[in-house]
């Protein structure tokens, strides 16, 4: 599955969500950013529904289960209640957001982002396609190509909800490892990211010393070791997933590298911590100081590289509600029998957690009472064409989902 | 000055050079590899003529010398021996390499490594350009393209040499940190070119903790610097002038990363003793060993890399032939006026040295006699937009050009 947001496979995707909601009584409209809602009427409509969702998207090397999972569940939980001629108390919704991954745009969740009012509208708009290189789409002219800059505003005033519930795969490896069913997530760990800028000098490979080089990719190199370093001691996370360079020969010493930084940790304080001991590190490695004990070994450049920093994304942490956390609690002891459906304590079948990856959930949560449901994954694996989750744990997160919603509904 | 090798650009500059020497009464061919040749006749034609020159494409970010000075000085030559009535004893030839750079065809040297025999047609004919990106384009469709698959053999049979000279600029700084005019170039160290591929796996940066990703970035990195401090041991160069990744989202971990690996010094018992170490070093990097004091500073992860190398290019130390590097001594000094022209010494006005940098000499000096002239250049600076060597200087390097053919077709 290599689906990227606002192509020409994406576009399939949701005219199938449109056709297949539709299809199944709902009202569906799509916004500004794409974001695509259907409506299931209940019993009195003066109020929002109850939301379940995720993402069509993926990123470059997939998988089949991230976001996708999250909305096929919604939908047939739509049929779910059909076939069982429920009705619910309020309107129940199933929510399809635009380029969550930020893998094609670099920005994740900003069409839900833009709904909660967060990111403004021109500022995703104009967002530029970082994949396939050297395209020049932008957000506004690829949800135009594809018919999908729909004519609602963007905004949870014009789309509200009543809640928001998001069922995915772990992504990580601790319900596969604890034989647990389901995760009932309480909330997402703070994260942002950044572009790196490196401006060394070009210069041959055979005729320049050591000492002669401002060699913007051996700074580099160095950069990314040192946030690696750095975040290990704040037990945080960094990750560089785009690096590129120019020239881009052979024999010429790199003089122009950019690369992404992404800083994860449970607290806001820690990811700051990070970038601001990332920040002095790369400022003294591109002066050609050896800090962190990275150094070559060999005397000092007498040219040295600058570094530029912006910020591309900030998610602060975010605490799920308590009311959507404890309805997913008692969703899966009701599937799984056993638990305390009404405290804090949950049965050996699930797991109170916090997710290391973002979610559309995260703005949602901003605007309305939400949380998220996670089913285990094969060894943990995502954003990788490995990614799997069985059919059983697929139908179990269903189901909790199903049961969360019902849930919110009477509440 | 960006113009690669076989661009429509390149295609100008030999339109330019075949209608300017046939002008000057020159008999210009093309061979296979588009090695342009012009040969202007002498006195007695039964022997093969002395040729000058070097080739007019350049790295992507230039210079304006590397190369260029080198055919125009060649050039310039022809209209001083037409200007002056001169008849040498035996022909006098110009002639512009392709594909010197290596930059858009990742071989340097490589068309007169063709004609020198020790690189087979086809494999040149097939080598894939690397720039632009994504470019399906190889030597032989381009050579096509532009109308320069020449007709006659590439070789040195169908070609012959009396004699190989090379105006280049220094592309270091040593002549003009030391104010001195002309480098008489005894040789050219020994270098290897490599390409290096680390597979990982592609897995969440928020949701995968360091112990369980396979990075094939800071793998990389590692790599990168571990081959800076093993050469800086080995008073050796190792460079990276090339990097891409797989699969490029700024919340993948990259699973793909392939990097070029540059490695020079004097002597071939160096470089390859650089390889073996860098070797060493990077399996031990790819199976997470702390190598080399290059660590991150958490508890190692327990999944690991794979690292593959592949040799693209291998150019063995060179030593020039003594007549010709007399030749250019006795140029330098005849136009510099002091120094012994026939034994080792030379005068402050030069200096003997070994280039840093590959030229077609190399494969020249093969199969006839062949040596170099080096001029100062700015800051040692070149494969750089800011390359620049001064009118004086250029102009000092053609007449010794010219005085070193003019002594050879007298030997
Ligand atoms: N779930 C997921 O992969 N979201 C993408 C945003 C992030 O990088 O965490
Ligand atoms: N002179 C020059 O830049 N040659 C390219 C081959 C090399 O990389 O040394």
């Amino acid at each position: 599955m290599a689906r990227l947001s606002l192509s020409d496979t994406d576009k399939q995707a949701r005219d199938w969500f449109h056709r297949t909601t539709t299809d199944l009584g709902c009202k569906v409209h799509t916004d500004a950013m794409g974001n695509q809602f259907a409506v299931r009427p209940g019993l009195k409509n003066d109020q929002p529904p109850t939301y379940a969702g995720s993402h069509l998207d993926t990123q470059p090397s997939g998988g089949r289960y991230d976001g996708i999972l999250g909305v096929t569940a919604a939908v047939e939980m739509l049929k779910v209640l059909n076939d069982n001629w429920v009705e619910t108390a309020y309107p129940v919704g199933v929510v399809n957001w635009t380029n969550e991954e930020g893998a094609r745009f670099p920005m994740s969740m900003v069409a839900s982002g833009v709904w909660s009012g967060d990111i403004p509208l021109e500022r995703a708009h104009n967002l530029k396609s970082v994949i396939p290189a050297n395209d020049t789409a932008t957000m506004k002219t690829e949800l135009e190509r594809i018919g999908y800059l729909g004519d609602v505003a963007c905004s949870w005033k014009a789309s509200p909800m009543a809640a928001h519930f998001e069922l995915h795969i772990e992504q990580g490896p601790i319900l596969e490892a604890e034989s647990r069913r389901v995760g009932v997530v309480q909330g997402v760990q703070s994260y942002k990211w950044f572009t790196v800028t490196v401006r060394g000098r070009d210069s041959h490979t055979g005729a320049t010393s050591f000492q002669h080089r401002a060699d913007a990719l051996l700074t580099a190199s160095k950069m990314i070791l040192a946030s690696h370093k750095i975040a290990s001691k704040h037990s945080a996370l960094a990750s560089t997933g785009i690096l590129t360079l120019k020239p881009g020969s052979t024999n010429t010493v790199p003089g122009f590298v950019q690369f992404s930084l992404d800083i994860r940790a449970p607290q806001d304080e820690t990811v700051n911590a990070v970038e601001a001991d990332c920040k002095d590190a790369f400022s003294a490695l591109a002066a050609g100081e050896n800090v962190l004990d990275i150094n070559t070994g060999c005397a000092p450049s007498s040219r040295t590289c600058s570094v530029d920093w912006r910020t591309d994304f900030v998610s602060p942490a975010t605490h799920f509600h308590d009311d959507c956390v404890a309805c997913v609690q008692a969703a899966g002891a009701d599937l799984c029998g056993s638990g305390d459906v009404n405290g804090k304590d949950v049965g050996a079948w699930g797991k109170l957690m916090t997710s290391g990856a973002g979610h559309d959930s995260v703005y949602a949560n901003k605007r309305c009472p939400a949380s998220m449901i996670f089913v285990p994954c094969r060894d943990g694996v995502s954003h990788n064409p490995a990614e799997y989750s069985s059919p059983e744990a697929c139908a179990d997160g269903a189901n909790v989902l199903l049961g969360a919603v019902l849930r919110f509904d009477k509440l």
